[in-house]
């Protein structure tokens, strides 16, 4: 309920079309109970679409698979189009059991559903990947941003050690409207690209290393501490939070 | 053995009713002896019910089956109720299989058994929780709360994203006495729940995360750091500890 | 605006008493800025003694002597009593300089200034410190809650390794409704008071120590994981954030 | 030199009209010498303003006064405007000793000298700030912001524990190109703007804070960890960073 | 060799008994060979019962079965005592195909075969507990302490949580000529038991705890920043290395 | 009050000899009063010396100069030696102005004044140190050690970079009762020394290094983890608590 | 393509013997696609033996068994010797069905296969290890070093805990070219060999150990802080490094 | 004393040319005193020269400006180079009134005095820094090196953002026999050097930068899990290790 809804309200109670009964009603409706609906041990938040061009995503580690199922149902009731992250083949069998659509990207552990209602972006989402290692990570951002309509380029193995395996593929980092590096080890290749574009770079370390590498914490201390200003970090192995951010911004850049 | 009754056992020594023999054995018997059982890999403290109104609680990991089951016996024994958190099925079913009333709370991952001794508080607890997947540590908590006797309501998936959904809920957590919140990824909710409220917060930080989260340490700072003044806070999916403290409370709130 | 003033207003407009237009910008009015004053720098939130019982408090560092002063006139202005916490005599002076009536409390390193809107608390807040080099945060735990209208007993140098000192104040600690409990080193005095008490403990860690003290972090840790079921802890040095929670306490004791 | 212009020189040496030996020579030069000056201790890159829009920019910390002055003035020189980040009023006065039209920033603690080659981006950069103390580095985002040709909006002191002073804003967040979202203490702001807006949203952690607080490293873990999706997160403090991956965004959105 | 056997040596070169060749051998034999048995993978230490009054003790983790079996032959096969430490069944399976007198210690996790080699200690070494969950390291601390040749008591569960439980052991605690205190959680035992008693205090922080406990760093440090003076600490769950310590301690009260 | 007493007493209370008034008078006394003094700021624990053999010690840090000389004073006043520890020349002119006969210690920064009560030791407390940059750490231990009555062997300069300095002085190791081992850097040498000698070994880690040093945890970690089994550990600088602990070793020796 | 070859395609051009439209492709393709190969998850670097004397090797985790394969088949292919790290019998045995030359190190964990193309190195590479649970990494290091043409000698369980193994081993110590050291627990190996000889030394962090040595973070830092100057470290449990680090400095000794 | 020199003694003493008296005193003496000097709070490593090459370094750091130049004089008077390293310019005027010969490196924070006793390397040291804020510690490395025997090049300011900056100098880097690549930030130069030469890389971390750059640990992590094979690491701003092991490195290459 924006100025102008609640301005039209007010005047058709002032007209007498409307009780100030229902008027309230209707205003404090809005506030508590439209956006989400409550299943006891989630409120999804139908609303979300509405706010970020984008529904409820949901993620997969610590919901029992009943509860994944569940809340895929009603978000798919709804209309909107399902993401699943961080799940399983298992968890995937019991959402096709109820939604047959849906389908499993092995590499990504994502499921999907695409319904009609995603608000395409405009210019090409690029995911570079250091290491071979780094391909579930990096696969999780490319099927999260062409899930939310964009289009996609991938670039894998193309880690700093081998410096002329990057150098070949310039023209494609110089061509994307933001890059995506999925880097683990040492979490040197942002750096670099960051250095060589002037897109907007989102760096997004990985767990894969040994020994000091402490489950990621070294890349992304790497990445935070990054040589090529601007660039912008996420969490480590989130691939999904990588796409969503360059969602908002290729939907911007319009 | 307080002042009053240490004077009066001294009146029966100068009247000559007591022996200094038999004072000088209740004396130290009341230090030494009464107040636990020792069973060797355990000295079950009952004088705990007296101390602070709630009997021993079995405190899971680290202890075998049988450790567990023995001391929930002397427990019971006593005419005490029982409360075993982190534990098992497995272990549930040996312990009904001596305790046939017990009960397992399969979300809490606890076992109770309810016998008459419990000093009831005064006022609700309110659980909030961030997301689906801290709920099996709210659960540990209102099943702890309501062992010792409380009223509790429970406030589920209100995490700060979508923060009409908290909104929607604020008359409900201003009636609270006490408001325990249990948020884990970014912790920001207690923040949000202390600026709105006037009870005493406290919050509990779980160890549902990724990468940077640090199996709960992420927002555990985050609470520890809270911009809200008053914020209590108990150690990463503490459930049990925060009820505890909830109930020192409201058992004071008379 | 509650849903009695909102019907009213609402009722207002159906008798054609208050046009639409008035009636949306005082619905708007109060969502957006009755309850704080901007001074650019700073949002002072006059709202929250009604929300919690005492005005904004000012933390000191990382503001400059001007910004301090500008909100603390403001507090003072609106009729709300000041407590400036973390500050140097310095600032004192330069507040001071402004409004005369305001005091320095050198342990505490805390300007207050006491108008008429308190709301007291019932029963006594007992401030126990384990060292005398605990003092400059135990006394800013007892300034602040004595501000905010309690009754405050301290007990100073009761450190665990010398327990007799501890157990020869054990009733003044079972007669206290909430006891604030200041540590470092070790922090292991909150564990003992934990077993000894009912009521509520709080915990506040000190920055006092050396080595793998890790500037208070070593007795925060202890504090998070106490033995003692129920112990609450806030962050290390907060005996502003312990004395607010513990006013929540006492507050809600009617 | 592109692919372009690499077949021209090539076309040249078939036609005679270029000597191999110079061919050569400037092939190797275009790669080897063109792009920085050389100065010993610094190799300044002049490039940087074809490849990313704006001229390098000077981080103070660890050069000497000298150094800063001496790659100032080549950076002034080739036509270039200046930005000297987390500098002093000493530096300050060094540079203007020799380039008057220079500028200080005392919040921002910058040294700004406009010249005409900057491309201003489309749409504002809003700098929201949840705390006074974070004012410094909220500010050195603005200055950077600004001169690099944007819009900025600044909106102070609107962090969570008073939510209403958020909710306040909640339309000029919601127009912003991107938001730029400085905190310390929890750093929880971010988590509710990023659920509020669809633009991108860049986090700053600040070091203001103390205890657990760990420099910074408290905010930062939050924010990395923020369970609103698609939060992009800089180094503690960066707001220097953070306005360049802003303006990276802005400049992409034509 | 030492300084006697040295000159001895050299007088029977000058008289010609001993020839300089056959010197200079057992010189380098000396240095060389004598004192550890060289398997390849491992050169077992059998000169240690010589320096420090017992043989080399096999520590379990990271070994195949295989080669702890044949170091336990070797060294049971030059007289000495048997200890393995933090093994499993199956490794005590293969042991005792091979050396039948082995006996496996299951709390302890440990292997032993006594021979007749120990200098057995003066006092008695005391290990005391805090809670049931720390048993297995205490086990480890008593039958190495026993397996040196010690008596040993056990005082288990006794907290400081339940202070009464602890004072009613006083007179114990204070006739031990060194006192092994075995705690996880907060690991605040220690403190109290160091201001109790007079002898040596060795304090093992064990790895029972969750969630900011660290896998024991939390009562490591508590242990560490004892305020009770001259704790001494070993690494966390290292009941062996606390009673050979203790070993040490006591076999110097001669 | 030992058993014995108590059952005089109550003998008293039985012949009529002692009013029941005056015997509960008594007995709570001795609980309450006796064992130290309350100065408000600080409860002097004059009761240590018959705990454990040594008064209570001044720790300088944190009090302020008018406090550590009213402690020293209560404490000398008391006929007790004084020892103050981390102090510094100007707080010693404050002591020697009301207690004349105190000395400083410029090395160990300590202050001390010795009078007739110090049970001696029996054998020698030998401090070695692996570098001069240790000596401080190693000199408060030496001043401890000796204020407690014991006789002290220096070894400095012993590191195990140059090993043939230590191989040098292997019988003065070997002929001590107890080896305090101070070390920064690597914190290697008590590895080595607990190699070469039976006696316990006391490592003390010392705060000298940089780098990934962490301002002495490094060498915390290492001496933690000491492949010479029995191996005890006090926290970084901690010279004074080594001391002590050495101290209850050698005045077991009996 | 050097500069010698640079000019000698100019001058081609210039003759007429080579179009411009070749040279530019020519110049173009020893950029771009000469030294790798694209198998779309990963670019194998065929380049590296030239580059650095030893063709890619292939780091097993992360990578599924069919991607380990197929890199494996290319470098094969191109007649490149084959080292594959961290790697299973199970991998092995599918490396093994399409590559029957293939040999599987069980204690390194390493798969090989030696084809003609080595540079071999001068002089021997010592590996020696401190304790037995090190032997694997000694081993990867020992394999690896073999694999790139360079005698390798062996000293395992030579820690600093019994010195006489140590010093019996000085000669064998003092002959090497270079000496990898690998240790776990208290990592002090290093220093004193570091001491003893005057080759470089490399040293090798493992995971072997438990409590406080954080999966080889403690040894770690003690190397890190090793009082013998000039001892270079690689990550925990990296031998592969080390040794591939030693060909370097042993190749480089011509 | 070598096999050889023992064998011509004990021949000696079969002579009657010496006495076992003097024998055994040699033979004692080179063991116990010779290859130090005992200054009491230093033990001089006189040895080392003829150990590894190079006399003892003087760390200046936690000694007071007496022991350095104590220390200083007596390297001198043996006649050996002198090096200082962290030290002052007060403390080199204390050293230059004993020493007029001494030198002060202002950029490396060094004072050297050369004497005749070096023994040269074979090739040069290349040391290559990322920005202008490592020059004190590359020049630490340049200075000791060079007071080695070493040839130097020196290539600073080469930070990956700016990737052609460093490509314009791969031949350079090329013809290093050693390269010690210093890098703040985010630590990435060495991982992208380690790619493009064959000689050994020593990289030296920084403590340059802010936020989660944790003093260095930052770009030390980053060095530890470099995905380029054969990174050796020394401790964060240790230029004088780096350089004595590149000597290390550089004067086996004969």
């Amino acid at each position: 309920m924006n100025d102008r809804e609640l301005r039209a309200l007010l005047e058709e109670v002032k007209r007498g079309t409307l009780s100030p009964e229902t008027a309230e009603a209707r205003v404090l409706d809005y506030v508590r109970e439209a956006p989400f609906e409550d299943l006891g041990f989630a409120r999804v938040d139908h609303h979300r679409v509405v706010r970020q061009g984008f529904p409820e995503v949901i993620f997969g580690p610590g919901k029992t698979t009943e509860q994944v199922v569940t809340i895929a149902e009603r978000i798919v009731a709804h209309g909107h189009s399902l993401l699943v992250t961080r799940t399983t083949e298992e968890v995937f069998e019991a959402i096709r059991a109820r939604l047959p659509a849906a389908q499993f990207h092995c590499g990504a552990r994502a499921v999907t559903l695409r319904q009609g209602d995603v608000r395409p972006g405009r210019g090409t989402v690029l995911v570079a990947a250091a290491g071979t290692s780094d391909l579930p990570v990096a696969d999780e951002a490319a099927v999260t941003a062409e899930m939310m309509g964009n289009a996609v380029d991938r670039l894998y193995d193309v880690g700093v050690a081998g410096l002329h395996r990057l150098l070949a593929v310039r023209s494609e980092l110089r061509q994307a409207r933001v890059v995506i590096v999925v880097a683990g080890m040492d979490g040197a290749l942002p750096s670099v690209v960051g250095g060589l574009v002037a897109a907007p770079v989102i760096a997004v370390p990985t767990s894969i290393g040994y020994g000091a590498h402490l489950g990621g914490l070294a890349p992304l201390l790497t990445m935070l501490n990054s040589c090529a200003p601007g660039v912008l970090v996420v969490n480590i192995d989130n691939g999904y939070g990588a796409a969503v951010a360059a969602c908002r911004i290729v939907a911007r850049s319009s």
